[in-house]
């Protein structure tokens, strides 16, 4: 029974649905004549991409579909469920990859950045775009004949448009090489957020869980994803400035990498709440220091987020948000919607990150 | 009567309906609540990245469109043909922008390469994204209420998949800084064209045309794609041919650029031939001289090439490639096959394209 495993029987589980898909697209790649060393190269760019991340986002749709359910998948809901799952991870893939080449990032899950292998470069680029078009293939495959096929296939565009929008607005907003605290704002911030982050991690899950469980749309004020929209889009929020936070706040050795946000000249929501706090004299500190690459730079500002309490006031943040969150949970009826929607899928994402210390 | 109108009217009118679909792009940008200046942002990558080429893919999807009814068409059918003749130009753009950032190109239509403005950089990596996502927005915005809505998805989502495939292939077998002739073979490059090129170039549009004027599928071998399919790739090739040996032989001021293809270690048409024809003392001469970046050793290529007769080599190849096409177009039975294909959409493509001298 599905629900009943372990979190790392869950784990191995979704993964071994990724050999399943990788040799399809391979197989695929391969028989419409690609030479062997082309299709070597896929290989290599689906698996040092794809799985080894934390799985989050894939596994969120198997679970939600559970949920939905409200009982243990059979194996074909199981395996339509997690080939979904593994659409999400590979949109994340086509992210990372490219994100990692427009940021100059070394490092990624612990080892090299993709376009930082030798025989690589500049080909990430397009193998970021087959990481994409990947999911289409696998959608066509596996999902043409469903009723829902086409809502899939919009939930993918809308996302992914959507987080290329938040990633324009950070790449423009604060570009590592060009300091210009005029630019941030709380506001910006929520926008950046919202778009680059909580519509692909949060609501596109969901939504392709619910559109697997045949949950309708119904224009108007009752939409069921407009309802799951309304409550992911905040949590994700809140997630994300949790993440800003651990990223100055939390112990290296506890968060299992040493926060760069500060340094890489990052719109975070501390610096963001540092700027409207801040005094003349502590804002002149943040404007000679935030984004430089030396020590003693990031430890001023470090200072400063300390002196106008950032603890104190991320501490206030996430009260408030859990309320916030809890009582968006609670406009879906106890026992669930009459639509399908369940609350014991937003608890669930909700009890994983409230308070969480990495 | 949009039949009637000159070749430069055609393309005023066509380029009319680009200030619309832009319009529309950023209209919905801004009603997100993306700020000014990442509106502008995006004005600017389609402003710079859209119209300014030939348009020639999306003018075909209009010209196939008036072929097929086979009269003019009412302002609304024009609209929409001309809305996916540009989604073709953005899938254009998404292409260029992105291989100009991999091939570290300088120029292109004239101006710097979009990566090269100084602002820009590698935020062009995703502005490339961004120009493929609006296609999908316009799709939905324009077609979603069409039965054939699904089938101009699948039709973009195959047809980029495929380019992707060609450009990898492209770029393993053709790095521009590490050289080795013994990857390229006129297989290689036959594959190459077809995926890189053919598909989205020539397959693509007119497609895109037949779906809009409603020819069905037809699952097996009488299926109206597969029979355009098997017309328009080997259209498409013999374009890519021509345009790899006019690369060579053309006169730069007919042919409007400087063919570069031998300095930059292209896998072109020319040097598969040359290959496939060289003595051993021709052979070495290629290999020491083939990509490299000087004008004695491009010199020196250009020497072999006429040695094994390349010019004749290409009469032949042309003649060959006319006749076969055409006996292609004469499967189609005169005055139009009962799906509603007809000889006339291939003929005007054919006919734009035999003996061009750029």
């Amino acid at each position: 029974m599905a629900s009943a495993d372990s979190k790392a029987q869950k784990r191995q589980k979704f993964e071994h649905v990724y050999t399943v898909i990788r040799d399809e697209l391979l197989a695929h790649h391969a028989s419409v004549g690609m030479p062997k060393e082309a299709t070597q190269w896929f290989k290599e760019n689906l698996d040092y991409n794809t799985p080894g991340g934390k799985l989050n986002r894939g596994l969120s749709v198997v679970d939600s579909v559970e949920i939905l359910k409200g009982r243990a998948l059979t194996d074909d809901e199981y395996l339509k469920a997690a080939i979904l799952g593994w659409c999400v991870e590979l949109l994340q893939a086509f992210f990372l990859v490219s994100d990692d080449i427009m940021d100059s990032s070394v490092t990624r899950r612990g080892q090299p950045c993709w376009f930082r292998n030798e025989k690589v470069g500049l080909i990430a680029v397009n193998d970021s775009f087959i990481l994409e078009g990947a999911i289409y293939y696998l959608l066509k495959k596996h999902f043409r004949q469903e009723s829902y096929y086409v809502d899939l296939l919009e939930l993918f565009h809308d996302t992914t448009y959507q987080t290329e929008f938040g990633q324009l607005l950070d790449l423009i907003t604060a570009p590592e090489d060009d300091i210009d605290l005029n630019r941030f704002s709380l506001e910006k911030h929520r926008l950046i957020v919202v778009y680059k982050t909580a519509f692909y991690s949060f609501y596109l899950p969901v939504a392709l869980a619910m559109r697997v469980c045949g949950i309708p749309s119904i224009p108007g004020p009752k939409d069921p994803y407009e309802l799951a929209s309304s409550i992911l889009i905040p949590l994700g929020t809140y997630f994300q400035i949790q993440d800003d936070f651990l990223d100055f706040s939390a112990p290296p050795e506890v968060l299992g990498k040493i926060g760069t946000d500060i340094i890489d000249n990052k719109c975070s929501w501390c610096i963001n709440v540092a700027l409207a706090h801040a005094s003349p004299e502590q804002r002149a500190v943040l404007d000679a220091n935030y984004g430089r690459k030396n020590k003693e730079s990031e430890a001023k500002v470090k200072e400063v987020f300390e002196q106008v309490g950032i603890r104190e006031k991320f501490a206030v943040y996430e009260e408030k948000a859990y309320k916030e969150i809890v009582g968006l949970i609670e406009t879906i009826p106890e026992g669930g919607s009459k639509e399908g929607l369940k609350r014991e899928v937003f608890k669930s994402f909700l009890d994983k990150i409230y308070k969480r210390q990495k």
